[in-house]
This record gives structure tokens, C-alpha cells and sequence, in this order.
């Protein structure tokens, strides 16, 4: 993940302006339209927002995806279409926004944060969706424009007419939704997981300055995990508690459980969190370990060694009267006291347990 | 503990789907059902859901527990005789719940952890226990299918007409079998106490790699003690509260008696975190420790022995003119030049405390 | 102080009941029953539960104070007497209590943790203190059967007629048993800070391990003093809250007063902590700066002789064709060589502050 | 950034009295005088306080912005003329306010902090922005003198008619305002981060004192950036709450965006903490990595030399009676003995992953 | 700053008994009364208190300052006239309170503490001032019987008619009493934050153990501050929130300044909390990084030097049969040797970055 990216407002420049969409040109977009009740479904996918915006019908649900967002053109058609506040448009423009839920006189809105594990870069990378949920519709759009991938299980079951969705709602649509991308994140998480649990058995084995890298990577993504995470929540909260008429009751019940499953992902970040912290400590003191286990060679070697040294230095000596060299049995003495001294040296490591 | 089981709905999904009730199949399961008031008591124990479902009675309480919650077919039957949220079922059925309460309209919904100690893997253990408590039954849902170890005190003390159970409701029921799971946590608390003390004095006389890694296990099982408990505390703080008339005034006392318990609990956990928290300092300066007495070694033989050797190497050297290879005392002279310098080593090393 | 004491129900027992009393045989049990008035104050001190309660009268405040509280039936009696919920009996007689107040019907139960300094031990010993306020009435559990020390100057300023004790109810009889205990946490606090500024004096003097063991102590100690005093915050807080008729007005502003010495002994517990955590700190550093100091004189003797005997080495060497060996002022001249050197190598330690 | 400039005022001083205005000499100011409506534009640039007073006109909006707040008679009038309290003119002129808003009768009164980098110190300083809001009018101060340089892409929007800035009243134009200073956060944000960014490749790749010495001061730049960020979340959590009727609901709305603004940067300063006390652990056990090998290298040399150089002491030994010495093999025995060792010592360090 | 002082009531005793006032004995008291309203101004200084009691007059605000808080004569006497409860009494007589408000009857009680920094200790010592706020009246108790030092400028301008002080009544002396001591703290903060910038730059010129010290020193000294400034800001909260009548309207407006200046207090000791905390990283890796310089030169010489010397060692051996020993060009081919290993073993260090 990018500390940064660069999407951002010019200070003074006026709020609410769609400038280039962020400055990047016009793109191929695509737009998915849904149409669906209890008896009805139908699906348009085109490039064009007014092909897009013509297809409609009474009493059903209208769900309309977007993938790209920096089309300001697009934007502002369904600004105009679904009187939608030009603060509204420029947050859904700018993928730097931070989950939130506000409430409009005729619809909410929410920005989220999906997660994808990039497998080229191998880290996390976060993608903005947001949200507009009217009275019998609900507007989505992507950052990307790989063609809708994360939500066509919700699209698989409008069409076989499989659960509940059918015959429910755009407030529900919103759930499936929103549930789809919370469940998403228990992916990511279930892959961080396994690669501390790695980590683990790896910075027992080897504390090498590369598993300190590793941890660093890990320690950095679960900040930015929680940066995403913990708005999610206070957006759900906000659903559960029930501000806005555009929730049914029956709705609710399932807000819960969106809820109880971002709480779940937190407490996860949160353990994550503290295993990891808790690593860097193991980490530090393996080092410490090692340290201590390369300084007590030398010591033992040195301490047998040094003093032997010694005592050939003293037998090298040319003094002329040395009576010892003259001594028949000087040599082998010299020997036994040496060997005699490694032993006690020996004991003295025993018993200090460095042996 | 595991840091994440693989028990998770595929995200898109239809929510309050039993498919295949989390990928496990079919079980033998174990149910037993409790009919009891005040002059009367009949239990039946069987595999047989609709059997167990047709064993009821007029002006009694009912107490089924299910042992082995992943027969989607079972939950269903139950699901439609007791009148029950495809959410909830769904909730019952995966064992990833975070402890929390949920308030139906006939009946209110409680998850919450059991912890057992696992002395084959020398590790806590969590198993998920579900409750629904309704107007005079209560439901409970185990994840093992080993016969109602847990329960048992509870179900003798029904039989055996023991304490106050049998003459009060479903709801003083349910105060019995949280308390008992409450109870559970206390043992576990206490055999980490005594894991903690004994790692206590281990670390003082030997803090070798092999105690980090305990100390780091109990760290671990630690945050996950946390993320247990905490949740703990709202479910029962929720029912304290009374959201709910399911709990008449009378067990409300009860109640509040489990929760005190509960914050204790939460109280010895915190102490714990922290004694370990300074258990990693003590753990990092006996390493510290133990180098600098290593390296003390080395010096002191160093510091004697290095200047030693290079004297006797002076007098080893080969010139032809070195007078005091010639003169007499020569060789006692530089003994007694050796021995004096160590006397004056060994003070200092004194002076400095290194000896 | 224990991590855990081994006082627990066994789990799925039935709760309120008063199982031998927490597993510990009748003991004897000293029992002080004070009656007083404005005009009157009557002692009887007796080892006879009936006889205690037998002795009352009207228009009188009752104080009974009880030295040991394991007595079941002891219990169970004054429990018949005044109306005391079994729950409420087993919380006294459990002293694992995490201090509390309970509002009941009738009366109030509080449980506070009182804290002695254990000489012997040389640490500090908790001990569980009950009170079940009611309209004329105070009854007081201790865990110990030590003649009722710590209320001694409470007993005699009843019977001097000091203060205005005598004229008050028992709301504010309770108000100075629990004003007694607060300011016994004062004293032990009085003791550790003597204990913690002797620690940091003799931690930057001499930095040895057993200055670790006793900083460690003082860590623990803080840790289960927090988990004493936070609660008891909570209990006074209630109090001063007024939930219960049973305090008069008159008497809240005595509670507030108790309130803000608990204030202030958190205060001091969560400062000693800070003190302790930065003190780990000061112990850490000054280890490295030990350790650094004897790798200096390791270096700096290394330094100057290793050179040198290799100089020494290599006119020791017996090559038959060297030079210098027999020129004349060969030997001399390597004095000077090593001379000089050794100079600028002092030179350089100097330069490096090392020396 | 300095940890304090010295303006304050002497203790029991008068309070509201504008000494000096903060100590420092009259300096120029610069004023600029904005009258707009939605039909009508003109601004007039001055450094006369009473001309820039006298410059008004019915029915539109003025803004008085003033670079220069430490002349007191210029305070003076203008607290005459828009009738501002003491205490409020003492806070403009002192530049170490806290960001806060204040609620007086006729008007509002905010201060923040507005950042800049100052390219040529390498350091963030702040500069002290007040408001008052008033019914039709804004009055803006600020610290420097320079021409109103972030607050032009403003004027221009003002003249040129850009955006719905003409046809709102004086709180639109406080929003757009403060939501120039909020931007700028975003670009000094960014600036961090990219420096962030560069450090932790430098930290890894090279792990020298001078990068602690940039770390260090990211650090403190947080701090302080920390103590700027959070009181103006709640100057504009104020605002958006609608504590005052100067700001109309139409109004709310920006002000909701400013305020998800000041969130998102207080969410990346968190954020920055946290990756830059990760960073410290990375630092520290570089450092000891770096130890580590390079004692490494030297207990190599030592465990492979040291023995060896005892060998051929042994031999250089002057004892008569040696008959190595004598033996015709000696010498290649010697040196194969002692390369075979160095081989075992080279496979022992190979085990070991020394090497 | 002593971390406590011994002045506490002994456990027990009677509180609001003004026992030997904290057992230190009479001493001489200054008492200063102050009459005045806006046209009137007299003073009395006296060492009597039914003199300075009896100095009384109609429609104006009278303020008694008393220095020497230890004479409980003095204090019961102030106590009848004003009718202060004898726990607000004990409260002024023990400097050992926490600040706090008090809210009696008919007047208010504050405890604050004065900072000062005393020149000869270098530490912050503190003094407790309390005050009584009733309806036209203050009193004012000071711990120490220097004459009123730090209140002099508020008499001055009590006298000198300066500001609105003599219009006001009495809240507002109050406020300007108070704003005098928050002011100090500015003062004290002012002189640490020069202590901590100096220590920061001698920190990396030299992390000598004398640093530690006055850096531990530092945290000592925030982490009393600490204690003395966050009750504060609840008195001053509590002041503002107008939880009494005695503070008019007129002077909340002040009042909230003083909070704002407290809080600013606050939030500079959190920075240099936060600052200093930094500082004993930077600490900690300059002992590491010093350590790591020292060590580096003990490897390179001895990398160096200890395998010269084997080779000198090999060549000093007095084996026979040693064919290199007799060839003519064996001296000049092992110096040229020796010198050949030790660039390369510089190459070596070159590229690992030690030199």
C-alpha cells in the first residue's frame, strides 16, 4: 500500500467541482443496469450513461454499477438523473476518501473500502466503492473497470432467483452488497493470518534481517487495515442504528449481522496487531540470543587459548639462564600443566553453562 | 489456538443459507431433551431430531442441547418449530462467532465461547455454545460431539432437585448454564496463573531461547483469552440491563452476579497481559545481563593475558644485541614485572566491580 | 501477592449456596456487636453467633462486626436475620471479590479490598472487607480472626464520644470504616514510594540484576494494586451518585471526600507505575552503558598489545637471512617503534573520548 | 518547529489588555477589503485600518482580510467597530493560540493553524489564522505579512466568478476558507509521507546515526503536527453540530465535507505514527544486526587464529628436550594438523550459519 | 519532587478534625485583606486573624489572602465566621490535595497547585493554593509564609485601578487569581521546554550516562506536572459548565479562557511527554551505535593483526628441518605476504563500509 496516492483537490479550488475527475481522462466505462422484482429481471450492460440511464421501468428495483469513475460527464448525467450534491459526485470521483455514510434528504450515500490481495506486488491493495441507495435504487461504483467481478455472485442470484433478494428491496440489494465486500475482507485476513503463522515458525528457526522485513510489511499493512476498518464500522453502526427511513425494519436484522462481521474483522486486526507486536519482541531478543551465543565462543576460545599463548611465549624466550629449559622433563611438565588448566577451564564453562 | 479456522460463508452468497451447514457433513448428533417444573422431571436422549422435537409437555420447561451443530437438515426442523431467524441458524452452525446477544421478537439469541484446556496440545481451546432462550425453553447448541460433559453438573442438579432450579423458569435455566461456561474461565485463568509463576522463576535462573517462546505462547493465548472475554462482558451487561422480558426481575440478581464474575475475569486477564508485558523486560535484560558477564570474562583474560604475552614476545625476539637476554636476573626480573602488573589488573578489575 | 487464590465454586454448582463455606472447616469466629445513640454505646464481644444477635435494642445504631467468614452456618444465620440474599452470603465468604456495590431492597452490600503490608513476606496482602449497610445498622465481614485491629480507632472514638460519630446513623458509621481502609491505602502507598526512590538511587549506582528483581516486584505490586483500586473508584462513585436512599445528604458530602482520596490514590498508583516503566528504561541503559564500557577496555587493550606482539612475532621469527636482527641498534629501535605507536593509539582513544 | 515561541502574557497581568499587542513594535499591514454580492464585486488594498473600515456598502458580504496581527490600535478599532470582546482581540494578536471556536453573541470566532513547509529550515511551521464570522461579513487574520498569498485562489474565485461562492452569504465564504487550510494539510501530509517513504528504504539499506537523526525529527513533527490536527476537529465538529445560527444548513453540508477532511488527516497522522515507531524497531534491530556480523567476523579471525598461534608458540619453545623439533616430519606435520583443523572449524561455523 | 510528602491523617481518626493542623506547630501567618469596590480600595496587613477578621465593611468585595495554611486556631476561626465545613477546612490545612471544586452552599472550594521552579533543587516544587469563592468575598490560602509574592500584581492593579477588576465582583477576582497561576505553569513549561531542546542536542553529541539522568529526570517531572494540570482542567470545566450562581454570566466568558489556556498546558505536557519518549530511543540506539563503533575497531585490529602474528608465530618455530627458514628471499616474501593479506583484509572492510 501507498502512503499517498495523488488524487487530491488543489487548496482554494472550488469544493464540489468535478475538474477533470481527478485528472485523468475519459475512459471506457462500464455500466451494468439492473432491473428486477419479485416476478422480473433484467440486465443492460452498455458504455453509454445515457443508453444506461433510458433503461428504466416502473416497480422494480433499478441497480446500476459503474466501473471507472473519473468520467466527469458520466458523473454528472447521473448527478442530474438522481439529484445527487455535487460534494456527493467529487467524493465518488476521488478514491482517497474515507469510508463514511451520509445521509440526503432522498438517498444515502457510502464510500467503503474493498480489499484485493495483489498477487504481483504481493500486498494489499484497496479499491473505493461507494454507494447510493435511494427509494428503488441503488447506485454502485467501482474504482476499476475490470468488469464487475467482486459483485457477480449478488448478480448470480438476482438472476436464478435464488434467496430472498428477489422479492426484497434496493434496501437489501445494499446488504448483499455491502455483506459481499465485508465478506471479502475475512479473505484478506485469513491470507495475513497465514503468512504471521509463517513468519512465526520462520523467526524462531532463522532471525535474519529478511523476516524482519517480512514483519515491518506485515505491521504496516494491518495500520492501514485499520485505517479502513475502523470507519467501516462507525458507517454500520450508523445503518444499524437506523437514521434513515430507506432501511426497512426487516433490513435491519441483516445490518446486524454486517455489523457483528465487521466487529469480528476488527477484533482480528486488533489480535493481529498484538501478535505482531508481540513478534517484534521475539524478534529483538533472538537477535540478542544469537549475540550471545557468537560473543561466548570467542570468550571460550579465547580464555583456553590466550593464556596458553602465554605460557609458550614464556618458554620462547631466549634469556640465557632460564633453568627450566634446561630441565629433561621441562617440555612434558609444560604440556601437562597446560591440559591441566583447559580442564578446569572447561569445568569453570560447565558450570557457568555456557557449554 | 489457531489464528483463523476456515469456516467462513463465500462472499456474494446468500446470508442465512445452511449450505451444507459449513461444509461439514452429515454427523451423528447427539440430543438431549429436559422437561422439568417444579414436582416434575423427564429427560430423553436420542439422535433423533424429530424425535427429540415431539417429546414435549404442557406447563413444563423444555431444555434441548445439541450436541454437534453442522446437520443443516436439524437446524432447519428446529429453525421451523421454534420459530427461528435463517440468521440465527446460520449464526449456530459456524463456530466463528463473536460472542454477542441478539434480541428477536419471541426469543432472544445468545453465542458465547467455551474454553477447555487441551492437554494433548498444551493449549486453550475454544468451542462455540449457542443459546436461544424463548418464553419456557431453551435451546443450547454445542460444537463437540462428545456427550454433555460440560452440562453435566447442571442436568444432576435438575434430577436431584437441588438448589432453587427447578422451581424457577427457562431464564434462571439459562443464568445456570452461562454461569457454569463463566465458572470454566476461572480454571483456565488458574492453570495460566500457575503457568505464569512457574515461567516467573524460570526466567530469573535461566532465560535461555526456550522460555521466550513460552512467554511468547502465553502472550498469545493471552490475546485470545481477550477477544473472548471482552464480547463476554456486553452479552451479559445487555442482559443485565433487561432489554429483554424474557429475564424476570428475580434472575436479573443472578445475572448480575455472572457479570461481576465476568469482570473479574476481564480484571485477571488485563493483570496477566501486564505481568507478562513486564515479563519481556525481565526476559530482554537477563540476556543483557548475561552478555555483559560473557563479555567480562573475555576482558579480564584479555586484559591479563594480551600485554603478558607481548613481554614474553619481546623476549623472544632474535636480536643480536638485547643485554637483558644476557644478564643474570633477566628471566626472574620479568616474572616478577609479569606478576606484579596482574596484581595491578586484579585491583582494578576489583575497584571497577568486574570481579 | 498470589496470582490466584484457590477459593472457587466448582463450576455448574448451584450458585448461593454456601458449600463448607469455601472448603474451609468452622473455625472460631470472633464477633463485636456495638450498640449506640447520641446518649448510649454498649459493647459485647462474643464467639456465639445467636448471642450476638440476641443482643439489641431499639432507637440504637447496631454495628456488627464479624473476624472470619467462613462459617457457614454463622452465615446463614445472620442472613435469616437480615434478609440477606444468598448470593450476597457467598460473596462474603468468597474473598475473591472484586470490590463492588450491590443494591438491594433493604439494604446496600459493598465489598472493598483492604491492604496491609506483610512484614514478613516483605509484600502487600490483600484481605476481603464486607459491608451490608441497612436503616440502623452496619454489619462488617473480615476475612482474618485478628481481633479487630484495623477498626480499633473507630470503636474507640464510638466509645470516647470523639467527633460526631455517636450523633450520626449508620450511613455515616459506615462512611468512616470505609474513610479507615481508604486511608490505609495511603500508607502502603507511602511505603513503595520510599521503596521506589531507594530503587532509582541504587539503580543508577549499581545496575545489577537483583535491582531488576526488585524493580520487577514493585511492577507487580502496582499491577494488583490498580485491579484493587479502580473498582473501589467505582463503588465510591456509586455512592456519591446517591442510588440509595439509605446515605443520608448530610453524609454525601463525607463520601465525596472518601471519592477524592480515592481519586488521589489512583493517581499516585497510575504515577508509581510511570515512574516504574521509565526506570526500566534507566536499568536497560545502564547495562549498555556498562557493557560498553568493559568493550572499551577490551578494544583499547587490543588495540595497543596486538600490534605490538606482532612486531614482538616478527623478530622472533628464525629466518636465516634477516637484516635487522644484527644490526646494532635493531632493538632499540623497535623499542621506539612501539613506543611511538603506542602514542598515537592513546592519541586516537583520546580524540575518541574513549579514555 | 520550536518547542515554544515566548509570547505570553506576564502572570496577573490584566487579561483582554493589548499590551504591546504581544510585544512587537508597530509593524505595515496589509489589508484587503472584499465586497461582493451576487451581481457586484470590488476589492480595495490598503494598509490604513480606517480606510479599510470606512470601504463598506449595504446588502453585500464584506471580507476583511488583515496579514499582520500585532498592532494593537488596528485591533483596537476594528474590536470597536464589530464589536469584538477583549479577550477575543488578545487571542488574534497572540500567536499561540490553540484551534478553537468560540461563541459569542453576535458572531463566531475561530482560530486554526495553517501549515507550511518551510523549504529552507527543512521543517513544518505554523502560522495562527483567526476568523470572525459575523452576520454579512468575515474578518480573516493572519501572522505574516506576505500579500495574502493562500488565500488567492479565493480571491480569484471571488472575482471571477467561479463556483456558487458569489451567491452565498459570509458563512459560505468562512467554509471555503477553511477548507483552503484543510487542503494545504493534505500537501504537507503528502510531503511526510513521501519522506517517510524515503527513509525506510535509507533505514534498511544503511542503518547510520544520521537516519535516527531524520526519524527523530518525523517524529516530532508529528507531535506537533498531532497537537494542530485534533482541537480543529472539534472547532469544525462545532460547526458542523450547529451551534450557532450564523451558519445555514445549507452551509452544513460543506462544512460535513471539511470536516470527513479533517478525519482523513488525522487518520494518515495516526497512521504515520504508527509506521514511524514501527520504523524505531527496525532501526534498533539494525543496529543490532549490524553487531552482531561484525562480531561475527571477529570471532571467526579468533576461534580460527588464536588456536593456531598457540600451535606454533608450542613450537617455539626453547626447551632442550623437545623431539617434535628434532623429528625430520615435524614441520609438514604441524601445518597439516593445522589446516585440517581450520577445516572442522570452517565446517563448524558453515552448521552454525555463520558463514 | 518528592513523590510524597508525609502530612496525611492517620488511618481512622476523626475526619474534620484539625488535629495539631497536619502536626506541624504554629507559626507566624501573613494575612493581607483587601477591601474595594469600584471607587474604593483599602488594605490591611496584619498577623492577627480576629484583626483581620474584624476589618470589614458594607458593599464591597472583600479578599483575605493567608499565607501559612498550619495553624488550626487561625482556620476555625475563619471557619465560624465564614461557615466552612470542618472537611473544607481539613482540605486547606494538607497540601496534600488533588486540585478540585467543591460546591457548598453557599460558597465554592478550589484547590489548585502553584508551580514554581526552584533555582536551587533545579526541580519543580509545587505549592497547594485554596480558595473560597461566597458571594462578595475570596479567600485565598497559601502553603508558604513568604509575603504574597505571586498574587502582587493582581493587588497592584486592585490598587492602581488598572483593567475592570475593580467594577467586578467577586467571581472575578476569583478568575484573575486563577489566571495568575495557570500563567506560571507557561512560565515552568517554558523553562522545560529549553531543558528538554538542550538536552536533545547534547543527547547526540554525547549519549553519555549523565544524560540518561537528567532525562529521567525530565520524565519525573512531566509525570507530576502531569498529575497537578489534568485535575485542574476538570475544576476549570466545572467552573465553566456554571454548576454554581456565584460565577456570573459576564465572567464565564473569562472563565473559558482560563480553560483554554489550561487545556494548551495540557496539551504541551502530552508533546513533551510524547517528545521525551522519542528522546530515550534516540538514547538507547546511541548507546548501540557507540557500542557498534567500539567494537568495529577491536575487529579490524584484530582481523588484522591476529593472523600477522600466526605467520610471525610459524616462522618463529625451532623445527629442524624448515627448508623456508634457510632460503635467502623467505624474510622479504612473508613481509610482502603480510602486507598483501592486510590490503586485502582493508579491501574487505572498505567494502563492507567499517572504515
Amino acid at each position: 500500500m501507498k502512503l499517498r496516492k495523488k488524487n487530491r483537490r488543489i487548496p482554494g479550488e472550488s469544493p464540489g467541482t468535478l475538474r477533470e475527475a481527478c485528472d485523468i481522462p475519459d475512459e471506457k466505462i462500464d455500466i451494468s443496469v439492473m432491473l428486477y422484482n419479485a416476478s422480473f429481471v433484467e440486465e443492460k450492460i452498455t458504455h453509454n450513461i445515457d443508453e444506461a440511464l433510458a433503461f428504466e421501468k416502473d416497480d422494480v428495483v433499478t441497480w446500476i454499477n459503474i466501473d471507472g469513475i473519473r468520467n466527469h460527464k458520466m458523473l454528472e448525467k447521473i448527478g442530474a438523473k438522481y439529484n445527487l450534491h455535487p460534494l456527493l459526485l467529487e467524493d465518488i470521483s476521488c478514491n482517497e476518501q474515507r469510508p463514511k455514510l451520509d445521509v440526503y434528504d432522498e438517498h444515502i450515500f457510502i464510500v467503503v473500502k474493498m480489499l484485493k490481495f495483489d498477487t504481483e506486488e504481493k500486498g494489499i491493495i484497496d479499491e473505493q466503492v461507494s454507494f447510493v441507495l435511494g427509494k428503488n435504487y441503488v447506485l454502485s461504483f467501482q474504482e476499476e473497470d475490470k468488469k464487475g467481478d467482486v459483485f457477480n455472485p449478488n448478480r448470480e442470484r438476482l438472476k436464478g432467483h435464488k434467496g430472498k433478494i428477489r422479492k426484497s428491496g434496493a434496501d437489501y440489494l445494499l446488504y448483499t452488497l455491502l455483506d459481499t465486500i465485508v465478506d471479502n475482507y475475512f479473505i484478506i485476513l485469513e491470507g495475513i493470518g497465514g503468512r504471521i503463522e509463517e513468519l512465526e515458525d520462520d523467526l524462531i528457526a532463522d532471525p535474519s534481517p529478511k523476516r524482519l522485513k517480512v514483519l515491518y510489511g506485515l505491521k504496516r499493512e494491518m495500520i492501514y487495515l485499520r485505517k479502513s476498518v475502523w470507519p467501516l464500522r462507525e458507517v454500520i453502526n450508523k445503518m444499524e442504528k437506523g437514521e434513515t427511513e430507506l432501511l426497512l425494519p426487516a433490513t435491519q436484522i441483516f445490518i446486524r449481522d454486517v455489523y457483528d462481521h465487521t466487529i469480528q474483522v476488527i477484533d482480528t486486526v486488533e489480535s493481529y496487531r498484538d501478535v505482531l507486536a508481540s513478534m517484534v519482541d521475539i524478534y529483538m531478543s533472538s537477535i540478542s540470543n544469537r549475540m550471545n551465543s557468537v560473543i561466548k565462543v570467542l570468550t571460550i576460545i579465547s580464555t583456553i587459548f590466550i593464556p596458553l599463548t602465554f605460557v609458550a611465549g614464556v618458554y620462547g624466550m631466549n634469556f640465557d639462564y632460564m633453568p627450566e629449559l634446561k630441565w629433561k622433563y621441562g617440555y612434558p611438565v609444560v604440556w601437562i600443566f597446560m591440559i591441566v588448566s583447559v580442564g578446569f577451564m572447561l569445568m569453570y564453562f560447565k558450570k557457568k553453562k555456557w557449554l
